[in-house]
């Protein structure tokens, strides 16, 4: 089997925002599709991990596109392992226009967990190491996009503070990945979003839960040209509360 | 060319809520992609009609199911013109499983506004009347729900007051239809989604648009077994602000 697949994705007129532009979080929905379909074709899929209790868990997602898709655009999804560690497997994604153009590229990190134990598990041992099989060849590793930042919050305010409910979760009672870029992207007035985001990057930490309270503390990021976001849940006045994701929005000028 | 279309839908893994069951957001979503596919193909799409400066406007939805697609399952969105009016036309779906066999059904009301003047346009004779000839055959027109129902609001008590933000936009700046669907939803304790939702209605009366503040009027409807929502905006001590849209819920039990 090929190491590399590819994943056609179309633009629907209900997921683009209001400059027409791919919603981030559909797109990151069209990512997390695209990674699930070839693991599961590869037999270390959700599908199958299951039945071994084990499950894939996102640690991180960097997504940064120089033109976002458009409403009614067909677009590609290639995605492929870029290496294997023993507890994190790092993997790439390239999302090309319907002429094969590169629009943009995207890293992710992923852990597998044992559903028992919520402890992570080693991947150079799991299937007989089958992983390894499929990282890409070095030259075919193209994804010049920066890796995954690092975020210090020392002067964040909380600008926002939501409950979560029924639509906010996934089949495993999660706050679902993807409501998370939903909820930070709505911290940003609507004039941020006139040029489109240049990058979009997301650290998950924690899990919440339906029910649980979210805290959004923001931050400028100066460095980098963007702003930096961290969200808590369950804080009181006597509790800082637990972070459950950092995220990092750089908009075009 | 056909009077009925065939519209093929995948579940995925963050299209459905913590039971496995596709998001009743989701599945709307889905059966207004295979209305727009519908009227695209034959020629009085939005594509077209952008051109001649008119577009379709959802006025009623109403969604009723006996089962409801979960993860991973393939189903067929068929949807075909019932009637056509001067001012509306009506439009039916059925939701079948992957062996033909029917989920469920929905209904929905259509206008066409003049995007000028914001007034509804004569179906009858746009076009010279060509939707006409789609008009499905008596016996092709199987929809065995009821047709939408009649709100009444007398002793709704506000439950929850929103702002909307950037995600709740649509391309054309207006609050999107599927969002009212996931905001009514929200208002539900989880307890009530365990067997899922039979039916779903929702009569679209106003736009609101991104920074108005959205609130959530609930009624308990005896006789329908059921409970009736009504979102108003702007609603101030002074000002019982707008109705937007009203809607029903009824659980399975």
């Amino acid at each position: 089997m090929e190491k590399i697949d590819s994943h056609a994705i179309f633009v629907e007129p209900f997921h683009v925002d209001f400059t027409g532009r791919i919603f981030m979080g559909v797109l990151g929905n069209h990512l997390l599709n695209a990674a699930g379909n070839h693991s599961q074709r590869r037999g270390w899929g959700i599908g199958a991990l299951n039945e071994t209790s084990h499950t894939w868990v996102l640690s991180r997602l960097s997504i940064e596109m120089t033109r976002m898709p458009r409403q009614f655009q067909h677009c590609t999804v290639r995605t492929w392992v870029e290496s294997v560690m023993r507890l994190f497997t790092n993997r790439n994604f390239a999302i090309l226009d319907s002429d094969g153009q590169p629009m943009g590229y995207a890293r992710s990190v992923w852990a597998m967990i044992d559903l028992g134990t919520r402890l992570p598990c080693d991947l150079l041992s799991l299937y007989d190491g089958d992983i390894l099989n499929y990282v890409v060849d070095q030259e075919d590793n193209v994804c010049p996009i920066e890796g995954h930042g690092r975020f210090r919050f020392r002067d964040a305010r909380l600008v926002r503070t939501i409950d979560t409910y029924y639509s906010d979760v996934d089949i495993n009672g999660h706050i679902n990945s993807i409501k998370y870029i939903e909820h930070i992207l709505d911290l940003f007035g609507k004039e941020n979003f006139e040029h489109g985001i240049r990058r979009f990057e997301i650290a998950y930490k924690a899990e919440s839960h339906m029910g649980d309270r979210l805290s959004f503390f923001v931050q400028d990021n100066a460095d980098a040209g963007g702003t930096d976001v961290e969200i808590r849940k369950n804080v009181t006045d006597a509790n800082p509360g637990d972070v459950v994701c950092q995220a990092r929005v750089i908009f075009n000028k």
